[in-house]
């Protein structure tokens, strides 16, 4: 039986998508336009996602640090095509503390400009090098259609910047980066991605170019996830970062910078969710078990808790639902906020001599005999439920990934069933804007490592150069 | 022998602070007026703090939220006596996405709107509260003057939000957070503080009552170090938050907040470092043992990283300082970055059976036997090093409180060697004015459950009513 808080995902998927940030209380809309609450059963998620990945970071030798929330104008302009990336989607300062400020500031779109104008003061030599800096904060950018945690005129990231005195290591943080998120998305996210490099026209303003972590939706939508961008000089040349090198001579450093935001819980609902609420994987749950007492009564409560103390010692993450409400109802609670594994202790169960286990993402309900090692049963089960997922989220997308010759054929997919399409691509910006026409099918990536499937461009016919995935994007 | 990037703190306290500041590389000036950039150094204490007290928030039942970052001056505007308490240091943020807005809106100063514009919407029974809401976000007051840590335009800080059914129940919750920063400062942080009421005066603007930690600084300022306001029904009443109680009848709810910042990085600098550089308490420094090897052979190497190997198992964080630089450099730079306890591993040593260690508050040098359980020691020594610290700054914060019964005394204090002030007071805020004449003293708290010193006002003479603490301020 579906929550009937939740349209379909296969009647209406946008709303399908918002019932669920709404019922299973992630997010809420405020009075500040465009701008979302974070509930805390979203914010949880954030903070795992968060607690992974810094130290993903920090294992990788990078540190943490804060630079400034506003911009001033004239550091912002310093590098035109940045500037020019963002100047429509900023939000300005013009007052502050009751006067008209001589200038004015922006709220950090991005944080190029900052770390280059601190890194600038900092390196002298190619002993102070690399440098390799993350910082975890609010961003702002004036959006005109929001959706939680896709687009929304605030949301909440990280953004490495890091500075090298050599092309080749700030290429292979580039690249590495690029894998630590993939790792991230395809292990703990559960979720499979595809990594390439951006076209010229979709890089990031300023960079030199600019890699990517793209994930197909249920419906067929492609969200780009993450993104790596190698900036060569361009920025050490506009904001002057320059070190002696070890021939003593000076140069300008090498700048790179990636980052992740809260659209990755989009990312999650859209990949995993159903119709009964949200499912989520048993690496990023902030609770992965829930145990229901069924009945109150000393055997029920001294087998809960014991249960608990097992699971909590073991480093499971476990809750009791206490509550004065009836047990369906606990069951309905634990299915709609997407706890991996629900755990029923009923008085009648254990006379019985079992216990009942229930997947989130399955649905399964087992009887297992209360005197199992509930310990290490409940882990393979969490273990087994994260890579079902991955799995069946990498079928569906295997299933929703075509290989193109023709534009009738990309035209008849993003028609009736869109994904991700597999097409040969000219190199030519123009044949980019013809795909755009079809319903606004952008390239996601180009797909350095796989072998051509043609030799012509699917759009103009012309030599082909590159092999590109192609996709509706949010 | 002093370092000497760092003045004497007897002779320019307010030169010292800055220099350990740039000298221990926690936080640089940015080209962002009234901004400060955190460097490793110091975020990384933020994120130790952040860590110690969010474990103590959600050990007792609060989550972590995340709000919008701006609020339009409307709702801003509902309850008077914030706006007015706020008004003359809000930034305004007046175009985004180059258009002039309908309705400015201020970059956060504090959130007590936004929390209090979402629980008018999710409050509708006494089955809904209490909500014990936290979030750590930056905000933004518009200072003239500015400081490392201490006064900046943007600040890094926790902000606890509460609704409760119950008066009771709120001011309860106001003490009981009170109690657990007056924990994280004595505790944690080794700083003995002084815990009271605020006079009408020096309350929160929109709070019934505030709460506050004060503590005392090295050279006899005083520091409103963390605060916690009970606000009745105030906000309830302007934003509208009425829920219906046991007896089915419509109530305004009763609301908390509570906040700490990055100015608690200050009071540890302020209390606890001296001419060499920062000194940290064990419990709060990101690194609490170096390991400097000397020499570079396979005996000393292996020696080396097994001490490694059983103190990070044993849960102690520590790291080996392999970089090409000067074993003399290495320590200096050790003792400027306020490392608590420093083990020097050499080949000589090692041949002598011993091993050498230091500690960094006392800087006393000794050596052990390379045999010794170096866990259990380093262990012991670390909570020695803890303790230690917190008795001598108990010590000294005594040796600077003085009792008062004499407008006179109270100057000639102030002029010559400042500190906390007890002194009785009959409650009139013309009082709080006079002695605001002596260098600015102001009340810090009133002492509820002290015994009176006097039965007269120190200022006026009339019948007092309070013993309160006075104190120079930050």
């Amino acid at each position: 039986m579906a929550n009937k808080a939740i349209t379909s995902r296969d009647v209406d998927f946008g709303k399908w998508y918002t019932d669920i940030v709404k019922a299973a209380h992630l997010a809420d809309y405020s009075n500040v336009k465009g701008c979302t609450v974070f509930e805390p059963n979203g914010y949880a998620i954030w903070e795992k996602m968060q607690q992974v990945l810094d130290g993903m970071y920090k294992e990788t030798g990078h540190k943490n640090v804060y630079m400034p929330l506003l911009i001033p104008e004239n550091l912002m302009e310093k590098e035109g095509e940045l500037i020019n990336g963002f100047a429509p989607e900023v939000a300005w300062v013009t007052i502050g503390g009751q006067k008209e400020l001589e200038e004015r500031m922006c709220i950090r779109p991005t944080s190029e400009t900052l770390f280059s104008d601190y890194y600038a003061s900092k390196v002298k030599s190619y002993r102070d090098l690399p440098l390799k800096y993350n910082q975890w904060c609010n961003v702002m950018r004036w959006e005109k259609e929001t959706r939680p945690f896709l687009r929304s005129r605030e949301f909440l990231w990280q953004e490495g910047h890091t500075v090298h005195a050599t092309s080749e290591e700030a290429e292979k943080e580039t690249r590495d980066m690029l894998e630590t998120y993939k790792t991230f998305f395809e292990d703990y996210l559960a979720i499979p991605v595809i990594t390439g490099k951006k076209t010229e026209k979709e890089k990031f303003a300023g960079a030199e170019y600019t890699l990517t972590v793209e994930a197909l939706m249920y419906n067929g939508v492609s969200l780009q996830s993450a993104t790596s961008h190698y900036f060569g000089q361009k920025f050490s040349r506009a904001y002057d970062i320059k070190f002696l090198n070890k021939n003593n001579e000076l140069e300008y450093a090498y700048q790179t910078s990636w980052g992740s935001t809260t659209r990755m819980i989009g990312a999650l609902i859209m990949v995993h969710s159903d119709d009964d609420g949200l499912v989520l994987p048993p690496k990023i749950a902030p609770n992965q078990v829930v145990i229901i007492p069924i009945g109150n009564n000393d055997k029920v409560n001294s087998f809960v808790s014991s249960t608990y103390d097992k699971l909590t010692e073991s480093g499971v993450s476990v809750y009791i639902d206490n509550s004065d409400k009836s047990p369906g109802f606990k069951f309905a609670e634990a299915e709609v906020n997407g706890i991996p594994v629900r755990l029923e202790i009923g008085e009648r169960d254990l006379a019985k001599g079992i216990l009942t286990i229930a997947r989130r993402d399955t649905k399964e309900k087992m009887e297992i005999s209360k005197d199992i090692d509930i310990v290490e049963y409940v882990k393979e089960l969490l273990n087994t439920i994260q890579s079902d997922m991955y799995n069946r989220a990498l079928k569906r997308r295997c299933k929703q990934t075509y290989e193109c010759h023709h534009l009738r054929e990309v035209e008849d997919i993003m028609n009736n069933h869109p994904g991700f399409v597999k097409a040969m691509w000219c190199g030519n910006p123009d044949c980019e804007l013809k795909m755009k026409e079809i319903h606004g099918t952008k390239s996601r990536c180009i797909l350095e490592e796989e072998q051509p499937i043609d030799d012509k461009c699917i759009v103009c016919g012309n030599k082909a150069e590159h092999l590109v995935i192609w996709g509706i994007q949010y």
